[in-house]
């Protein structure tokens, strides 16, 4: 947890270290790293610990959802830190530019991609604001 | 616009049709119709010719975001997607549901795509919800 | 309520029509009318009024907010309504722009309205998705 | 006023301070720290001070709609949490964090909590993002 | 899926049926409709079927959220009913006020909910919208 | 871009200054200082600078957009505050107050403004949460 001071935060809850961790949650902890090759846990997964079984599902959920299949990690990547933009989350738009960027994000496709972004939520709102109705020809899916 | 009755809902401004259309509007309904290879105009862009500087530069707008860049147009039209069902948007889930599809997204595509954007929406709670500060080692960007 | 079958919804509490309503209820809605001029009671007050304290109070806002102020009425109606289409409440957006209809606004002003909403959605996200800091200039407030 | 400087922000407008506030502030005021039995007032209600109408009328909100009624106080704060979580709130999950922890919530409720609104937030996507239908079943409601 | 007509809409993907489900699909479908007591399959699973991983860790995830632990499950599907009406989500709104309704939440409790769904997202935007700093006394957590 | 250390953020892409500025990116930062009689560029625009394409086209949005016409600019500014409340954009609440001050905004206008943003944003998700359906009455539109 942070020092406190001026315009400093601290999280909700304790940031549960390694060191203090119960085995439960040190298993984790240890599958992040190996997972990851990195020596240490970022702050997410140290507050999840505090429910040691959200712990443990939200890090399955991840491996399962980002792992490659139909879609390529890069582009789940990229996905993620759109609806990152649009819901206006600090932590997970820095944490997962950094992961976007160790999978090969470059600064013209991060720019590119908050282009679509921003321009999806204009018309979204267009779209809404208006209440235009869907055309029959939308609607023989699928 | 739609006949009413019962749950159907018109659009709160007029739906303009070609044969109504000024001369401006239909240079940009011939556009997107060329564009497209299509010969028909949707809602969407019925709705905004009621001001037809917003129908011209909403349509110049996705014409330049959404062509090929540094990432390609299937992925922008995913992106654009996760937008849209982070939002809401029923119009554009349709329509650019639509739009990916003709560009090569499968089901499999587009279920891997949802898994995305939901695990991306629980988490951003997760983060937001707990007010959990950033690593410092993501803070190194750019 | 509305009678079921096929898409045709209806709310989550009943409509608490007039003929069926507490004397507590009908005070309020008598108050709704006489503000209003008119002989009917919309469904947004009906499904408030399964709670009375709540009715009332929500009732008393929308008349001390929306009265004129430092703000003109119209100009009130039309931030709700830009409010509504960012958060897609399709109620709201349809009460709202009749009530602002009425009150003068013009379709040239409601396409505005949106290019304005639009704009500020499609902008929002790209300050928040690239988190840019705000510049000291902006700080002297207030 | 928070002195600028770095990341320091401050308020939009000025936060009216007990000593230069009116009688009709600082008649709310009294209520707020009678109500709470403490000897100070918390930033949200000397932001809003700048309006008295609005200062006045939101105490009066928040009296009538956290008070005991059929929802105890503890499960409303929560609801309150699960809402600014969502939309990322900040000054509202601190200050209703300590409203909640001295209600009774525990460690343990908070990180139950924030594991329904995170699944809430992924299930409501998924299902806005497919367009999947309301099943009959569920609209025989109420 | 619907048949198509008006403004009926299908989702966006096929929802698979027991009868053509796959054994893999076929066993989620079996536990679920053990675990409720039923004989049949709502839409939001039918539509998940699609990526079978999904179903299945989506499954997982809404039994291990939503048991009992910290906190009863009534409480939690009234959070959940708060997070749904905040994101606007229709399908969630109407299946999980129905499960609410069968663990024992009564007409006023669920308008209760809803008062205060409705302060704090006019709180949430009060507090955002003027930039309001939190209070160092709330910075002391945890 | 802002030096880190502790809550010190820095945006995710550099921001571009004149002196290092490609041409394309000058002769857009000339227009906006000529524009608005400034020798500054604030970071909003040095941020979209690292995409050259989408800096003049944002830039044209909003000269065009912001404009004078149906609306007045001082309205649409305070629509655009409406919007960058309810979706929390830190930035746009900054550097719009700012513009709507020098367009004669008083703190009391602000602060009505903010009221009915609030209402709207409550109203919103009453109407949403509870489902309530439209009026026969407010269909007839446009």
């Amino acid at each position: 947890m942070i020092a406190s001071g001026g315009m400093f935060m601290s999280s909700l809850v304790r940031l549960v270290e390694y060191a203090e961790a119960s085995p439960e949650v040190r298993a984790v902890y240890d599958k992040i790293m190996t997972a990851r090759g990195t020596d240490w846990i970022n702050n997410f997964w140290k507050a999840l610990a505090n429910d040691p079984a959200l712990l443990g599902r939200v890090w399955a959920s991840v491996q399962q959802v980002m792992a490659p299949g139909a879609l390529d990690p890069l582009t789940k990547e990229m996905v993620y830190l759109a609806v990152s933009a649009t819901n206006n989350c600090e932590y997970c738009s820095y944490s997962h530019t950094a992961a976007a960027r160790r999978k090969g994000m470059t600064d013209a496709m991060l720019m590119e991609l908050m282009a679509v972004v921003g321009l999806a939520n204009e018309n979204n709102r267009l779209a809404n604001g208006l209440r235009i109705p869907v055309d029959e020809q939308f609607k023989a899916q699928p």
